[in-house]
């Protein structure tokens, strides 16, 4: 069995309002409520974490394991280019971590085509925008399957 | 309606044999028939190409449009940190393209953690193994039924 | 009509007793206690702010808007040199920020020439001490007018 | 009591008609002009001098002192970015020195954000367009009043 | 006299189940247990913290003066690498610090080389695993002992 | 005598439809009209080669000298930044080339300001459009008309 | 119809003395002849200017557009490296510019290979000698028919 | 038993005219036949293979196993220097191969001293002019005996 | 049992002369006495070494197990930053290595942060001055009590 | 025989005022009348120039082989740094200069290493103050005599 | 005639101890006693030398020309990356210098790939164990029997 | 009084027949019996050391106070470059240095332009071949009159 947590960084609980022509013009809860649906449809549980204090994702990353949770979906926002205490928490957890970002930061400023957590997470997924998360999903619930059969 | 093309490039024709603690034990030939599967599910077609010459990609991105491709989903290999050919291609056709890798290539040799492809596609999709395309077709089809509807 | 809201980061709660050859003798109270009457001189209430912890002050960025702030005044203090999530907050709100630091940066250590907020405030005012403060409010203060005008 | 000169640096004379997005529409004499009126409100005199040569700029500085300025504010333009000649003759003389940029440097160019001259001057207001002077005018009214308490 | 404070950075409260293979076997608890024993053993009392916080880092260097400790041992974690608020906190403060990490950080990844808190610290312990902290301890006991002589 | 070869790299195949903002609206068979008009006009023939494949690129270059032309207008295209193969081919004939490009490339992104090429042809052209080739032109036939003198 | 004004940046008074291995043996007064020719057989007039101050040259060009230049041939020298105050200038005024080198500076030392004009310039020409002037003046009056047409 | 594969790179079939000075001036035929024999004298068969086309060496090189080759000698030319798609070939099959360089490449330009393809090689023999190659077959014929015995 | 070997690099003789503020007012021979009586107390002989030769002090660190020693503590002075001929007798030889250091060289100079032989000793102990050496020596004794036992 | 001629730099004139603990008590005349006299003494003419203009400096390079100048000593002050235009003007006349500056500019800031005249020069001479001169000037008159036997 | 002096630099003295997995099981003394039969057989003196000290390894090259020696080998090991008084001493004679590695250097830490003792050597041979002599005596062998002829 | 040492570094003692086009056709013996000459007319004892040994140089001048020296005059040669040890030394001293060098650094490799030893010696004279040590020696001498008057 699989359960997922979506873990959203700093200043994602603007969206729908910050920057809509990078970002778009769904809110997080719109976002929050697709991947809710998407997970259910194959019968796995999915619960959702926002904050803007590096620390509190650090406390939360640290307490999956624990909590029971399968896979980690982060959108770490601006944390994704300097947090080395997130890219250490996910390290320090056996929970796989799927980094997923709205737009294409490579097609941005150049600070941010550098991701300090890229190296310890499972796999990226950036540019689609809310389809990234969609995206990130759909290969969370295809590995639950996976290790079912 | 749409039509999808999925360009393989240098080197991934030894999928199966190549370094399988890397890149995998699935063939070419069993990535492609999984995404030919999963395009026909929605009722879309699908072609594959795979070329060691760098030139041959350019020639087939370039005609993409004409045969009336919709989406590209390309794995640049090697040409991912070099060929600033493929990228200017890219550039110049109106057909959107998702970058897709095998690996994690930000756990690896510096050198491929730069996508000079990266700033005109799309988005990307990396880390997965062989579900490193079947997200990138995922985002694909979702992508052709929300045009449609 | 104006309304100004000034943001202290980490240490400054320390003023006048921390390096006071850098920094000088003012304590924070006494800078707050200044802004405070030159604000009221022309009418304009101003607002305070100080943490040392980043996620507080991401929070009362997002804030400003929904309380009525038409300008911030910041001084970042060391979340100058790193904090993109502050940085990311500045630019997702429609609220000008004007950045200050009460020495001169530029002739400190090298990490201090760098401020990853710069490009996305107002504009900047620099190595006054007290000074720094006086100015910055001194400009929303002719701001505000000129908008009244 | 107290004494201003004004110094703009190389292409400031075209101000009001060079790139106007950039550095607005005001002609260098309406600044001078706005300037003129700020300080004589406090009595205190202020002259000015433009001049696209750092030759001129430098002998115009070396000459502060002899001609009783207590204060200089400096838009040294361009030569902001590489007049080492200007930097060592602001550090030669005992006069204080105000940089002021009248657009926000560290939103341009990346070579616009060095200023070579920043190390040995008082301070740096920079990004409020021709409030940049006027914010500078006001910190060395201030000084000037400090001095005589 | 002497009063000690052992402050533990992000991820530590997760001694003994981390990457074991490079941080050891003992828990947090066990660490602070055994230096409790080492300082009291010299009649020295010391206190322990660790938060995966750095506002709540910042905080407790800061109140460290006024607490009584004479010494802080210091291992700040992930923070070690970009923390430039804790850098200023410990600067801001009259009470040493000893940075000490378990493991070598120079035989790992390259941005582990780096301690933006280094160049502001009394001196370094790293690389002998609980050791470390042993040996920090040793020299603090010492230090106390000097002054009492 | 002379004879002069004009040789365009990758995706100049697609001049007049690819992001003509930056290229232009003329079409290659456009250019290489208006040349073979120009050079015709002083009795010296020309002929002309676009490839995407910088294998076919280096055998052309290396054939020039046995085919009999005495110059070479090369506008490399994307292999202009990185073929250091295009570079050894250039300077192992003895054949002058002249480097062409449409767009003013330093006006561009940072990778486009490099050219490999550069320090063996006998000189650039660049930034004037379709103009650039008249101007290589110029230069060629000019060139062919001082070794008659 | 339209009016040329040709400026010769530091040490290009030399010509024909200096260095004649890289820079040939055709004096400047030779150059500005063949050129007044060239124009002429167009009926277009040309004017010259050569200094060895900077400021004088950023002085000249912010005069041609009130004296009714149409184009300016531009060879700064070594203010090609390193004088931001004429990129300012020609960025500041409407009058396009053509940026010349008689030698491939991109075949000699490493500070030569940058030239901070070229992205604010029309285009470049650099490599081919006096011919370098001669295709300048080729573009220049080709534009100018081209624009009576 | 052993065979061996010697693959020449771009420009390497212009051995004898191009650069002499640089490369010598025997021709590539000289070589072969040189290699053909020195390798008969052992009774191992070699086989030779040239292209200026970066794909034709990676098909090559991805066929040497099927082809039963036990030792690949490659002077890649110019591909050394970026071809990163003949660096995966490479590592992607098990068969060891030698660089090799006619010249000195570290005493020359700078772009020449990086080998990509060097980490994955079993080593490298450069600057013996036509004897690097012949000191490569000497080590292959070698590594031969050693196995056999 | 255990036997430790302390090696003192260049210019460490003059200890106590050469610029006490930054190296203390201790001899060598001072320091030697205080290690001696240190090990002594626990029943562990040690031996001492400096020299100013970088070839004594590889010769030296090879002949150390055949001699017997368990352990060395090193401060190899100016070494520390280049030599690798250091580095390269420490990682061939079994015996751990303690890197010691009198001051903080984090904050002096730039070159003084580098470290060629931290790679591979087992860890760092520096900023106490003469404490730093007794730190040393304590982890050293623990060590071997801990073997012991 | 032998002529001389000494040109000292921007803000050279403000000697014996300028920053006296790093430049020295003596003002630029007390150094000139040394100068004199010093040649003097072997019956060697020698003038003097000084200026902040870089413009003027070059002319007075410019004008030296034809005003019979046989060497120059140049302290160039802060065009020592980026003045390339002065460094073409000495490279394009034959009379040999010797760079001098009073303070030992390695043992200052950063950008005070570089010397972009250096590479052009004769020698160096640093570091000694007034002394500097002295050495420069004994250089001369040494080759002089050496000349004439 | 020929005439062969080996060289070994630091830790050498250890092969078949030190690291073997990267260096090999042979000693020495084995590698010397392989090449003095292989130089043997062609009748040819070779004498070996191996030192830990940098000093030595230069006095022997100096002395290489009065001692009649025709060819270098040369393993400098750790000397290889930062002796510039061997690279000098090289330069400074008249004996070609084959520079070997046993290992690849370019697999193993970024700062064993640069030698810089490379650009003044006749050439390199690395990688090939012990193999890696062998054939760098065969290239000097080839090479004089190639004078004779 | 005045006792001067002169201290050569790696390979002078090669001079005369090193490189001659670089270093001049003297040997070291002529350049001592000149300064030994020069310093005599003044009476001043001069003594001369040379060495291939980093650590011979540096005993050499730690021993010089005790030895009565008041000036040393210092070619390091190859370790100018690397020898932080030689530098520690001279930092240890409190003797004067003047650095010499026969060629102008600044004109040949881009590792002879770092010099580690500058920030620390009195002042650099270099390139006027062995007048560099005539200067050096001249400067010695007059600095010893100063000191006597």
């Amino acid at each position: 069995m699989g359960k997922v947590l979506v873990i959203h960084g700093p200043n994602l609980n603007l969206l729908g309002t910050r920057e809509p022509e990078i970002y778009g013009y769904e809110t997080l809860a719109d976002i929050n409520d697709m991947l809710q649906k998407q997970a259910a449809a194959d019968g796995v549980p999915a619960d959702f974490f926002q904050s803007n204090h590096e620390g509190d994702i650090v406390d939360t990353i640290q307490q999956a394991p624990a909590k029971g949770y399968n896979f980690i979906i982060l959108n770490a926002g601006a944390f994704t280019h300097y947090s080395i205490a997130i890219r250490d928490a996910i390290a320090a957890i056996n929970v796989p971590v799927i980094e997923v970002h709205l737009s294409n930061v490579h097609a941005r400023e150049e600070f941010r085509h550098k991701s300090v957590i890229a190296p310890v997470v499972m796999g990226q997924i950036l540019g689609f925008g809310v389809d990234s998360y969609f995206a990130a999903m759909a290969v969370v619930l295809r590995k639950i399957k996976q290790r079912l059969n």
